[in-house]
């Protein structure tokens, strides 16, 4: 590893990113928009013979699977930085709120998978002329997913975590995201076994359950009882002895430990790292300002968050795009974009009853973005090869229809989102631009 | 890249690193030196046929230079960490103080420069039987080094940086620095060449004054101005229109490219990158709390730093060690100590008339510890073949000395230093833990 060039990388991306994000929030547009604008640039504005990520050393290949050092690194601090974010997250919500919109947000999350993934399925096998059930199994898959990341920052830039609307989002995205997870585990166990593999599917059903269950609980009835007792504890001793010193450790490294350490939990057993970020978010929910967490994870964030969104940026190729792509992708992602719309208003609508036009048409948006979810579906999908039918699980033309998919609704759906935000609370909301001078 | 691997890698790295800081702070040792310790065991501690290290994928090896990719991310963080270290360290030095303790400073670095470097370069050439020029000159050169980063975090965990003798060591620290990359220019020079190559040392020399003094300007002269007259712009515009709004944006994300930046700066030009960190956070030392800095660098500081500390213990390989090595490296260790002590307690003493011995003290003991930059000058040593004498620039068994010499010297100045200052400031200092809860 030379040192020079990864700081020079690191520098560059940093400082595109910062600026474009800048430069699109002057428009009214999420400033993450401009950080992914910035990842497509790099990897498809070529200069001479290679991209500008080349020349910043940003090299990966698909096929070999080869990865650059300062890919790699981009890369982990991409991953550190969304399993921070959905950390901070996290640190907002707390258990008692999401049991509140439990029913609501499980609906949207069971109609807004439902949905997209019989439309990708049904135009797959029945209209594009591929028809390969292999392949339209997975294109529904990567249609199921949300990437709370995209709308959890778009709600956090507008300071709107609070809504009940933002609670519904973030709470539906979560299940979205466990349910997406068993979705994949069904298609990926048959692609591989050539059927379904009952075994595969009930094993991350329970898994994934048990996980969110039981940190749930945790954060719910463990942590106070804990922060009870020690607070107790700390008040007998002292009162025994005046110059009694309680061991002294950083809430915030511990905090950290947890974000790190339930992201691995998570990836370990074939979730994804960020939901168990968010839940260990979730466990110092309570105590966010007695701890003086958010400033502190606010400063980690600023540092490394920008760098997920170029990464995400980075990965779209659009050198393989020709008409017949296009007029799918097209195609996937209005239906992307339906479905989620559709199937996420409905369950709402059937969840909480309270909920006007204007709240149904903000949840229906803010399930809308794929971000990251829907790429790493369908990368999933290029590593598995099916013998009888002689091609991968996915093709490499409906995989840059899943990654303009992701980025498009991605793309689309924050601005969206701030619009009808800014609709239904216009009279007692102003735009607030981040409180950083 | 594997992610489970790599969140397991930066989740066991993290937590024990915590905790073993935590347990040596419980005897009244900094906690840095648990960290080390940390990385010591991780790489030298063998289960079946690899070390712990190896298991979790923290693979470097010297001869071929390979890096696994674990290891090329804790490397990463662990820069990246003691550049943030550093930029914090600046934060709290302004140029108007940097410059009362001027003189004093430069005294202490110049004759903690000669001295070591005289002792070290006579011992190897008269009394070990190597006599080799080449490799008395490199162990002199890895002897001149001190390592700011662990005086600066012991400074700190004592919250004493505003005390005169803080600000000499940092001061002299920073000086150190440049003139032992002088040092390294010449000696690394005369080894290429067989001869003393004066372009290459006036090339570097220059570039380093060039640079220093271009910052301390920058920063003492320029940046005032800038903010003034944004201030006065501000005011007038509003004045204008109650309306105005100035373009947002957040001074983090401009410290965080600056610390990042000038880093890569000072790497590119040949200095340490810790150099340019810490001179970009002495651009803004005068409006850290105006900007509310501190807190949020602080969250990205608990992250990072204590992957600098185990990324130092890892480097330390203990079955190279013999009797022959361990007589060298005593020897070598009290000339390193006593060298610093005397030449820099000297310079301190004939720059400051009015400083008593219990500051020379607290001066020649903070200058002791060589940490990093010793152990990149003996690796550069290793990377230079020498054709006419038929061996490398340092031998094996002298880089093993030089590391254990620079680990040695870093683990024995802390506690050395916490009770010189304690002792001096005994009436009016009580041992204050960490302010975090």
């Amino acid at each position: 590893m030379e040192l020079a060039n990864v700081l020079l990388m690191l520098f560059v991306v940093f400082v595109l990113a910062k600026l474009s994000s800048l430069v699109v929030k002057k428009f009214g547009i999420p400033g993450l928009v401009g950080e992914i604008i910035i990842g497509v640039l790099l990897s498809n504005v070529i200069i001479g013979d290679q991209s500008i990520a080349g020349y910043l050393d940003l090299i990966y290949d698909v096929d070999s699977g080869y990865e650059s050092d300062g890919y790699t690194i981009l890369h982990t601090l991409a991953e550190l930085g969304v399993m921070f974010l959905l950390f901070s997250v996290g640190l907002e919500t707390r258990v008692k709120d999401l049991m509140s919109v439990g029913k609501a947000a499980f609906l949207v999350a069971l109609l807004g998978v439902i949905v997209p993934f019989i439309l990708g399925y049904a135009y797959i096998m029945y209209m594009s002329g591929d028809a390969n059930i292999y392949h339209a199994l997975f294109l529904g898959a990567a249609m199921v997913a949300t990437s709370v990341g995209i709308t959890a920052r778009v709600i956090k830039d507008m300071k709107l975590t609070d809504a009940r609307e933002s609670r519904i989002i973030i709470g539906a995205a979560v299940i979205d995201d466990i349910l997406g997870m068993i979705v994949l585990a069904i298609v990926s166990g048959m692609a591989k076994s050539g059927g379904i593999d009952f075994v595969e599917i009930i094993k991350i059903s329970v898994m994934a359950l048990v996980f969110v269950v039981a940190i749930l609980l945790f954060a719910g009835i463990c942590v106070p009882k804990i922060y009870n007792w020690r607070k107790a504890r700390i008040e007998r001793k002292f009162a025994e002895n005046k110059n009694y010193l309680p061991m002294r450790y950083s809430m915030l490294a511990v905090a950290i430990a947890c974000c790190i350490g339930f992201g691995y939990l998570a990836e370990y057993i074939g979730l994804a790292s960020i939901i168990g970020s968010f839940l260990a978010g979730m466990i110092f929910a309570e105590y966010v300002f007695e701890w003086k967490l958010e400033e502190k994870i606010e400063g980690i964030n600023t540092l490394l968050v920008s760098f997920f969104f170029v990464y995400v940026g980075i990965q779209v190729d659009l050198s393989s795009v020709d008409q017949a792509v296009i007029i799918t992708t097209v195609v996937v992602i209005v239906l992307a974009l339906i479905g989620k719309f559709i199937g996420c208003s409905l369950g709402a609508k059937i969840g909480d009853k309270s909920l006007d036009k204007g709240s149904l048409s903000i949840i229906g948006i803010g399930m809308m973005p794929r971000g990251e979810v829907g790429i790493i579906v369908a990368t999933i999908g290029l590593g598995i090869y099916i013998a009888s039918e002689h091609c991968y699980a996915i093709s490499s033309e409906l995989y840059t229809t899943v990654v303009l998919m992701s980025v498009v609704t991605t793309i689309i759906a924050p601005p969206l989102l701030s619009m009808a935000f800014r609709k239904k609370y216009k009279s007692d909301y102003e735009i607030m631009p981040e409180d950083q001078l």
